[in-house]
């Protein structure tokens, strides 16, 4: 796991002022990726860092020399559509980077001058997704989210017994994964109907997942494991994720290989990456609860124990089409931690996945699955906040929901903050339902 | 569905010779496309076509002129390390090759001189995966395996309620899928302990499934189902596809999210990709059971009543790794058939896939899932042959089975055979259990 360094000095100012404001979620302690162009236009889509409300575009920094060495190798392999070069590249690499990016945005920086006019505002932006994800697992890590829905499933029976000692996961689809904005189609499928014979139509219960997702770095051999205490070292980053579900078509398809078109519709990613530099001074020690059974070896290593935890504030915000021709701004639905809502680290999701021999490849994506707190305005989905539909929450504007209609914006955000750290945020995961096809 | 042409005529014979053997899996009527090169050489992969015991290099053919037009276009697009870009034009331009092909191939063709010195022996061969996968679904078509799985699991209960209704299918890992030949360690995974804890260790039931994969030709765009009617022109061909799967990993992980490090540890595809065209001689009728429900609207059509089925014969072949040393040929364990193991067709897998919107790449791969016929010696898996494992089968050499050893090779074969068709197969899928990491 990395230590606290310069790039994470709290007093650290950028000369791109917006980077200043106390509110910015992407101040010079952040520096998180993406993949951008300006908007409409047919530029190629290349690699680029947050810094304040513009983007540094990484390219074009290369080719005006801002960087050496192995920062230059970094810059250059994050200069293409996707980010899978750099992310193959390993943490030396994204180190430097970062601290080359870190010393020429300070004040006073003499790299100011080649770099301003390279900047692009993130209001003139639009994305694509991060990386190229060649596989995508989701992983069931919030065990209040399991806890909740298990017993909508299996009153008596909430948690199965595996759960406390596997870090449950199953394969998503990759090819439905879209960046933020993408608007999600209602899916049509099949339901359980009341009789005998199934019911055909828009799904009823669309609802959302807060995620986060983490971004493969190098891969490892089919057949070769990764040891969980080198399992960091294989991640790149965490973007926010939200796992559209179907809640009606779930129920009735799951059984016995698991949920398919439930979720396949869509997924939603943020376009930035806040690498797991970025977030060292947000690491937080890691435990089962007393009484838990305590990970298997594979699962356990010290550092996993002393900071295996991340520190990270995690919001669901709702604007329906109503609110919003309305000029009404979007509600908040839930505030969480993902510190206490999840029984599995990211380590161990990776050292879990490969223990079998699986191969991980730079750019796949981990879901870590529903980060739902303890309480309920913690919830991380509507089947959880509204109890399974049951108990229909009600908006600022008198509408309520169970599930989303069409028209609904839901957005994710998330940040870090910690005494003695400067604060650090996630940008936004968000995506509008439309009607399903007729 | 393709209509049966000249390609098919079984009174054609090639000027290759070995083409023309009675035994042969490729005859000119075959024509199966694979992604080769020359065994050892630094040569790039590339797409070729097999006739009898030799490959057509398809860039090398393209470059000495033997094709025009279309099909000059195709054999462009097999030029490079995978077939997608040849899958993503579409059964006009297969067609296309297909033709050319046939008729450059055939005794007498003026095209032999150009031809004859660019063909690469099969035995100097080796080979990669046809295609880069960029999603692998696993379906569960095979009602006798479901029955008789579900009867290990739930002896009062073997069939959920939803499997006549929900061609069910799970999400697959696609960076596992290898190539024929290539080594499968067996993998280490938690197990249900005999006490309150799991067991860690190597998999003692590692078990094979014997599956067709279907591989998508051009794909559909998210939000956008493919209906039925349309399903088969999405398809581009058929390869033998084994789903190794670790059955003491899968029971005590797979609740509630269906199997994950029970499979993603390696599945094994062949080389060798059938053409939708080339098995139009050996479609049939499809129909569920009199008594059963019928298939929703979005799964049924007339042509995929006429003629959705596979007239396909499936063989699993095992050689220990003692048979080996004793130079002792592989036994047969199964003789089955795929229209009689399927309780679903392709077309209803594409659009069952797509009905909510869930978007299909070129290239993407569709396990049918095991091919079990009503009888034990139809087995497409161990699982079902040594009924759980309680009853070892004996191998001519005297050696006992329930789940495989190390050393031990599978191999799956399949062929189609009916009057007034030349015969024409699959080549082979095998993979060897190497031991697991110590």
């Amino acid at each position: 796991m990395y230590a606290i360094n310069e790039t994470h000095d709290p007093a650290l100012r950028s000369w791109v002022e917006p980077a200043n404001a106390a509110d910015t979620d992407f101040p010079i302690q952040n520096l998180p990726f993406a993949v951008f162009r300006r908007r409409g236009s047919d530029e190629a889509f290349r690699g680029g860092v947050a810094i304040g409300d513009r983007i540094v575009d990484l390219a074009a920094a290369g080719g005006a020399g801002v960087f050496s060495g192995e920062a230059a190798t970094a810059a250059q392999a994050a200069s293409g559509d996707c980010l899978n070069p750099l992310m193959a590249l390993g943490h030396r690499a994204w180190s430097a980077l970062r601290l080359a990016l870190s010393r020429a945005l300070r004040e006073g920086a003499a790299e100011r001058s080649k770099l301003e006019p390279l900047l692009v505002e993130q209001s003139q932006a639009e994305y694509t997704l991060p990386s190229r994800i060649g596989d995508y697992t989701d992983f069931y890590v919030g065990i209040h989210h399991a806890t909740a829905v298990g017993k909508l499933f299996r009153p008596d029976n909430p948690l199965l017994p595996n759960y406390k000692w596997v870090p449950i996961g199953y394969h998503g689809r990759a090819s439905s994964v879209v960046v933020s904005g993408h608007p999600i189609r209602r899916p049509q499928g099949q339901t359980r109907g009341s009789g005998d014979t199934p019911q055909f139509g828009p799904s009823q219960r669309v609802d959302h997942e807060l995620e986060l997702g983490f971004l493969i770095g190098p891969g490892n051999e089919l057949g070769e494991p990764i040891p969980i205490a080198q399992a960091e070292a294989h991640i790149f980053g965490v973007a926010l994720f939200n796992d559209w579900s179907a809640r009606d078509i779930q129920p009735w398809e799951y059984q016995p290989l698991g949920p398919f078109l439930a979720k396949n519709f869509g997924s939603t990613i943020a376009p930035w990456v806040v690498t797991m530099e970025a977030l060292a001074p947000f690491r937080v020690p890691f435990a089962h609860p007393e009484g838990d059974p305590q990970p298997l070896p594979y699962l356990d290593s010290p550092a996993n124990r002393e900071q295996g935890g991340l520190d990270i504030k995690l919001e669901t915000w709702l604007q329906t089409g109503a609110m919003r021709k309305a000029g009404q701004p979007p509600t908040r639905l839930t505030l969480g931690n993902a510190s206490e809502a999840a029984y599995w680290t990211a380590a161990q999701l990776v050292a879990h996945h490969t223990v079998n021999g699986c191969n991980l490849r730079p750019g796949d994506l981990l879901g870590s699955g529903t980060l739902s707190g303890p309480n309920p305005d913690q919830a991380g989905s509507m089947l959880e906040l509204t109890v399974g539909g049951k108990n229909p929450i009600t908006l600022p504007n008198g509408e309520t929901r169970s599930f989303f209609a069409d028209g609904d914006t839901l957005s994710l955000r998330a940040w870090c903050e910690r005494d003695g750290a400067r604060r650090i945020g996630f940008g936004e995961c968000s995506g509008t339902i439309v009607a399903a096809r007729s």
